[in-house]
């Protein structure tokens, strides 16, 4: 096995050319000053194994987990990849092997999404893998796209991204926990979804200056809205029958009527969900269109109860949350 | 004990107040944009129980050691402390009272060194205890001390600050493995020199402009001092006689002579190493005045054999060293 130093040069050195900054980890920090006329912002996002993933989860599925959930908190922003340190905490018996896959897994979604690896620490840990990011992003000074609504209007469209509890259904197949019944593809399908969730960068950017707020699904839809809510000190509405499924969450939906509280409870979608005057939905659309994603109208948020999230059925009736957060397993 | 977002508004988003980016750790991100004129510097350093503390430390040592760590590198960089992130990885077991102190040690080290907390994740850790800290300072553009010399003269003075070997001294005695035999009080400067060590943020200023490089000591002077050499492609020699001790490290080194590598070679003194160009002293000398720290030549580097550290007696003889590194226990 090579040594603290050595890994570092020869498995986290090489995602770190191209930044000038980092100075290829070999100084005590890293120069990351933005460019004139952009704003920097810092996010950090921690993984324990047993908590967050499991410990024989395959090094790639670790690496996009964690370096794309700090993006996906920079998409939230309508920021861009910058930079990111990366803190490793490493029981002994990881191998050299498992290593070069984990930073391989890096370079590929550097090369995808952009940012750079310009420092961070690598650690022993005796009872068991854990890792951190440190993510920079970059947006246009004063264009951040913030949680909290402030513009005083009686009510707002709220919006989410993509669709909605395919990485819940994905987390289910990987912990075994139950068969879904469905075809392979559709089970592989979710699956993906819960390994290699999509940051949504380019909806990100393209929201400055159109959505009122944002903020990504981590939690889960309802609880992350509910942050919106709580924020802004407004009332969420949300319609069931607006949230977009995938077609393989919408065939184990039609086979388990009762699991929709559970996909809306769900954490690590990773989608944005966004607040717009409604009045801005033609700009919403343009904006849509060039980043090449898809969203959905799911609800509306407005004068009621501060942080309340409701989910009514087709007849407006509330349906019964047990939960509304996201509890790792 | 409260839930984790009631944690972070009680303990943590008092530390936040006076950064207007943190947002009251309430956003995806904080914005972090240094201002016109300085460079953004950016390093991260993790800390896990049973490797760099132990379980049952105080918060209070936990928390400062964490946080003045990271400052101690900005230090080395001749920056100042702007603003960090803090993960934490807390079993069920820890209290809310535990996270208290914890959170009062930072708030105190923030009003001594600077520096606000503007972000960060709260995890759960069901094997123990872990922490990381991204901090981010501020230097005048292009002015960052680096580690590597590159002026290209025949020989560079080495400097060191404050006393060197004490924070080993101290972790022994904390440890327990052995008595020192020093009086009690001797024995409490020892352990304090490892529990709350001092970054030289002021010096570091000081240096900026004067020394060639720097780096701050955290793997042991023999380490660090090598880092700079294997960087710059020369070697050191140091002058054992030259090492700052503090008088309680002479008085054990009086009674136990053997100890020298022991004290040049631990880590965590959390001193700056620096390198001058000679015809630079008076200047060294005035900076270093300013910063009201002590400083003291221990050797020189020149041509030789590239990341060489040799440790010269009094008489110019080499000093046998089993280990030039540090290794966390």
């Amino acid at each position: 096995m090579l040594g603290e130093f050595a890994r570092i040069a020869r498995f986290f050195r090489p995602l770190s050319l191209g930044f000038a900054g980092a100075w290829g980890l070999r100084d005590d920090a890293a120069c990351c000053t933005p460019p004139p006329g952009m704003d920097l912002l810092v996010t950090t996002d921690a993984m324990v194994a047993g908590v967050h993933f499991l410990a024989d989860d395959p090094p790639q599925t670790i690496a996009r987990r964690l370096l794309r959930s700090n993006w996906s908190d920079l998409a939230a922003m309508g920021a861009s990849p910058f930079a990111y340190t990366l803190v490793t905490a490493l029981p002994l018996a990881i191998s050299d092997a498992w290593l070069a896959a984990f930073a391989q897994a890096l370079a590929e979604d550097q090369q995808r999404f952009g940012g750079h690896l310009v420092g961070g620490d690598s650690v022993q840990s005796p009872h068991g893998l854990s890792f951190s990011i440190t993510a920079l992003g970059l947006v246009p000074a004063g264009q951040a796209l913030r949680r909290t609504v402030s513009k005083g209007l009686p009510a707002y469209a709220i919006y989410v991204s993509g669709t909605i509890g395919d990485a819940t259904l994905g987390l289910a197949l990987r912990l075994g926990e139950k068969s879904l019944g469905l075809a392979p593809e559709d089970e592989a399908f979710l699956l993906a979804r819960h390994t290699a969730p999509t940051p949504r960068l380019a909806l990100g950017a393209a929201l400055r200056g159109v959505a009122l707020a944002a903020i990504d699904i981590s939690d889960g839809l309802l609880a992350d809205i509910g942050h919106i809510a709580t924020e802004s000190g407004l009332e969420a509405v949300l319609f069931a029958n607006a949230i977009p499924l995938s077609p393989p969450a919408q065939k184990y939906l039609a086979a388990n009527p009762a699991a929709l509280p559970d996909l809306v409870s769900g954490g690590e979608d990773y989608e944005l969900a966004f607040v717009i005057d409604p009045a801005a939905a033609d700009l919403l659309a343009q904006a849509v269109q060039q980043s090449g994603e898809k969203v959905t109208k799911i609800g509306v948020l407005q004068q009621g109860t501060p942080g309340a999230v409701r989910l009514l059925d087709a007849q407006h009736q509330p349906i019964p949350l047990q939960k509304t957060g996201w509890t790792h397993f």
